[in-house]
């Protein structure tokens, strides 16, 4: 069984990537009538529209969208995938680098065979751009059996530096489930669950890697410092205890593993779609025992960051 | 009277930028009593940190702080403020276009003379984080006198296309003035009000170059898409009715000029630490007459912030 496709006749890399040229068979349904009133669809953060009547043909096939914040380790992403695509024989287009975004100067977008690659950059207003966008481009290509995976970095909760966190469900500051935010001046709350087949597939293929992975859920906060309680932004208006019960009351009471910025727009959106998602992130330190991101730190989480686009390449090629 | 300086013997650009070194007067005091318990402060996003010692003597002199969301448009403002700055004589270092944050991979961060320049890519998140750690930068510094302009793209409430949209005050999305956030876990609230003396410098330059500007105040949203009212997101649980009505609430008994995402985060950021800022917006389209950024709409937009830079442009060279 594929948990990727949802076909049972899953081959390896060396099929030279046709399966992912099957007939998909769940198509993207996105619950906004308006859309098919516009006689164009700009996605103006990602400088493509609907004009051409190209978009089944070119995006079409896309299975799997793997997204993190930075730039250059997503477009790194894209050309290492290249090169082992055609290490595999897979084909793959002579102009899958070409960034289809850049004129935009927002996010970049890849496409390389089957997967669409961006960055999201940082926070929820950035991620949630990119993927109403990224949805409705999917929608419009009529694409089918696609799975979201975040990739990015994260300050772990009682978890060691280096560990593979995947979120099961993901929480906002408040401890409360799901992700709250507003439509219209009111506010609205959306649950952000990850699929667990693909959480299944990224566990089994850490431990194929050997390396040291945890579920669990997942702190999504507005901001890196005062919403996750750091002591060393430009303002700290709490003390350390406070910090340190709140965290530990997070990880003992609410099944909290780590804290980010993404996650829970990100799984919220995908699920609202129907599409399967999850989070990996590779902790940079535990909150627990400070806040600094050290420039070791920063370097040992770059191995580490590594090591989980190893994972992630290897499910592109296998899945 | 220079509004940038608080001083009163404000020369034009002939003066080779001297005026830019004399010995500020207020010095940026951070109320985080835990920053002077770290051995070294790791500006982790921004690639710098106190260990070298020598921020006062690279960062001391910075007076001006330009930000803005995409890493082009900024860079490209640098390059410009180089180009004119040798064309008035006024010296800059051969290294001032080197981004100082590059290796993070998270923002681009210049100097050129007494100017700061930066992007903050999209969204609260985003922002948050870099203002967090230029206000601690500029603190370790030692810079005096110190403003902040974001310079933007945004939708217009009932003000024309093309127009420049100066920030008096900021509100969220649920009418409620200031900036809402976490902290430890609660929710808390700080205000977000621009300096009125700053508006008038940008408004008065807005005069000189011809450009229309209005001055009010600005709905800040967590995203683009449902938070804003938009119709053509990838969900949308709301009648155009609702939106409509919403919008000409904000606009009719708040006071609303635009809508953004940035706004609110950054004046209160700035406001806690008692430096003077605004926010100057083009609106790309009028939000009471459509939802959509065409191409044409793109290009046109384009053309305004063009505009917008060569205004503060013409401020950074003046003041």
């Amino acid at each position: 069984m594929d948990v990727l496709t949802g076909n049972s006749n899953n081959n390896n890399a060396t099929s030279k990537g046709e399966k992912f040229k099957e007939k998909s068979t769940t198509i993207i349904q996105l619950s906004n009538p308006n859309l098919k009133k516009l006689p164009v669809d700009f996605l103006y953060h990602i400088g493509l529209d609907t004009s051409g009547g190209d978009l089944e043909k070119r995006f079409g096939d896309v299975r799997l969208v793997v997204v993190g914040g930075c730039h250059k380790r997503m477009s790194d992403f894209a050309k290492v995938l290249v090169e082992r695509m055609r290490s595999c024989d897979i084909d793959v287009n002579e102009d899958c680098l070409v960034d289809m975004s850049e004129e935009r100067g927002r996010y970049c977008l890849f496409k390389v065979n089957h997967v669409l690659i961006a960055n999201h950059g940082m926070g929820a207003g950035s991620v949630s751009i990119l993927i109403h966008e990224l949805l409705k481009l999917l929608a419009y290509a009529k694409a089918g059996n696609v799975s979201f995976v975040r990739m990015g970095t994260c300050g772990g909760l009682d978890v060691e530096p280096g560990t593979i966190c995947l979120t099961d469900s993901a929480m906002g500051p408040d401890g409360e489930s799901g992700y709250e935010f507003f439509q219209c001046g009111k506010r609205a709350r959306y649950p952000a669950e990850a699929d667990a087949k693909l959480n299944s597939l990224i566990a089994s293929t850490c431990a194929k890697f050997n390396r040291t992975y945890k579920i669990g859920n997942t702190v999504t906060s507005p901001d890196f410092y005062e919403s996750q309680g750091r002591l060393d932004g430009a303002f700290c208006d709490y003390s350390e205890a406070a910090k340190l019960g709140w965290l530990a009351d997070l990880a003992e009471n609410k099944g909290a593993i780590n804290c980010e910025m993404e996650a829970a727009i990100f799984l919220s959106l995908c699920q609202r779609a129907g599409v399967s998602a999850t989070v990996a992130c590779v902790a940079l330190l535990n909150r627990l025992h400070g806040d600094q991101v050290t420039s070791e730190g920063a370097a040992e989480g770059a191995l580490a960051v590594k090591a989980l686009r190893e994972i992630l390449l290897d499910i592109c090629l296998s899945n």
